[in-house]
């Protein structure tokens, strides 16, 4: 038990799950791991349905809704990746349900279009508003009252965060001898259930868990140094997925449970998504990137202890990015 | 036995290079599913040493090598994958054996910048010729007479085209029920190879070749439709990996055994190269998505009969493709 949360919750959570989402691989490159000098597992939830692992937490979420709920709909606030992710959601419950279940998401106008464009092919009705957290939450709140509809928060709810935990679950299920796990962190919904998973995982030994953060949106590292949560900020940076400050249930579990978190500039993420295209071959967007480029940071600044013999898990998200017109 | 190689011998030299070379995944996708109708299974060469299938053949050649043409080294001519191959494998060899084992390697002076830099990373001398033909044999010569290396061809030797045949086996091995496999072509010896493979295993019944070829660069599709082999061209098209004519081998191997070439534009191999990055997360070069915009077009056209039931194997490679400036 931790914070409220137990492991038995993340194990049903992860069955409920485990039939509507990829596992996806925990996978290796020789390079990666001459020039970092460890052993690094990277978990390649850019291959999850919907490029990210945020399709966790919303079917986990989406499951355990009633009749009624599933009538009048859900409703969400995101910048993207969430956002795809509810929007598949639904369309699996409605494939599979034979129901109607409309999802509306509402979207800062300054969006990644390839975002917008594949929560609308989806089948989600998309409302713009201004690119501000105030702006959302107001939006959302005139679906909410409007329609009825459930909010499917991106970060801040229990079962959001028990079905972020999976992906951690199933990293230390695929490589049992990590010794550290490194996540992004934006509103704290997967670090926090990576907290969950770590610490409080029965009969193991805890695991270090490594959070990293665009410098230009450094809400939770000046929270996690200060002792004193961040909540207004105006974040600039490339990572357009890792924006938003930290919730009422993720910051008391990341303040006590996580190990460090590191801050990394836009140049850093952009070499750090380099290395992955050109080297792994793999596409991620700069969120996605932005815990290997902590990695490679924390190694050199000596942030936490990382020893040469200890497997490092790194937790790549997401991989939606646009190429027209290369 | 076929066209004077035997499965024995392609069995032979997958043992010799399986510990030198990955065993890449066997992916599939099922966006791309849905949308070709047809089981689609990946084979991830791109995931390859070097980012292509080109090592297989590179390293089965030079284990074979003795110690007096070791001395001597080892030379190419390669527009870039078959170069940073050849690198490789010389660099693998130089550490197993602790010995000198020069590589040195002809490239246009056109090649893709990417291509050029990892050849050298990884120690080979690059010599830069004008990007022709009979610039890079002349040059090629040039090494030979002066220092008596062993010329490791791009395409047209028997240990090339072994060694290339083992990508398509380890396809087959890894689904066997494929009804037909669908390959890039440039010079033929991956596709000569993959011939020797699908139409001649001991007791399985033959599988059908696709072969998919840029129409900037189409001397195999106008050789196969004509029965003449095509050795004049001048090519020109994105695919810098597709660009020769085919080999003195390979050129009866294909006429007699691959049951389809199909052609794609530069604005096709663009969109199946978007695609796979987009919707796969995957980074391949222009080359590497010819197969992929080869089946789209042989479906579209009916080229050959592709029935749903029957499960697509298409071959990536490479993916070595340069991001600076993105």
């Amino acid at each position: 038990m931790l914070a409220g949360f137990s492991f038995d919750q993340i194990q049903a959570a992860h069955q409920r799950i485990a039939p509507h989402i990829h596992r996806t691989p925990l996978l290796q490159n020789q390079w990666i791991n001459r020039h970092l000098g460890r052993q690094v597992y990277f978990k390649c939830e850019h291959f999850q349905k919907g490029g990210a692992f945020k399709i966790r937490g919303a079917i986990n979420s989406m499951l355990q809704l009633d009749p009624q709920q599933l009538s009048c709909g859900v409703v969400t606030h995101s910048s993207g990746n969430h956002a795809q992710a509810l929007a598949i959601a639904a369309k699996m419950l409605r494939t599979s349900l034979k129901c109607e279940l409309r999802c509306t998401v509402i979207m800062p106008e300054n969006s990644p279009k390839i975002k917008i464009l594949a929560t609308q092919e989806n089948g989600a009705d998309v409302i713009f508003c201004q690119p501000n957290q105030a702006a959302r939450i107001a939006a959302t709140h005139e679906v909410i009252q409007r329609t009825g509809a459930t909010l499917v928060h991106p970060f801040d709810q229990p079962n959001i965060i028990l079905g972020q935990a999976t992906a951690a679950k199933e990293i230390l299920e695929q490589q049992p001898d990590l010794g550290t796990v490194v996540v992004p962190v934006g509103g704290g919904g997967l670090l926090a259930g990576t907290c969950l998973v770590a610490k409080a995982w029965p009969d193991r030994a805890a695991v270090q868990v490594l959070a990293a953060e665009p410098s230009g949106a450094d809400d939770a590292f000046r929270s996690f140094s200060s002792g004193q949560r961040v909540t207004e900020h105006t974040p600039n940076t490339i990572a357009d997925g890792l924006l938003t400050t930290l919730g009422d249930l993720t910051w008391p579990i990341i303040r006590q449970h996580v190990d460090a978190i590191v801050t990394v500039t836009d140049a850093q993420i952009q070499d750090a998504m380099q290395l992955l295209w050109e080297r792994l071959k793999w596409v991620v967007e700069p969120s996605g990137a932005v815990p290997l480029a902590g990695l490679i940071q924390a190694i050199e600044q000596q942030t936490l202890p990382l020893p040469a013999d200890q497997p490092i898990g790194v937790l790549l998200s997401g991989g939606n990015r646009s190429f027209a017109g290369i």
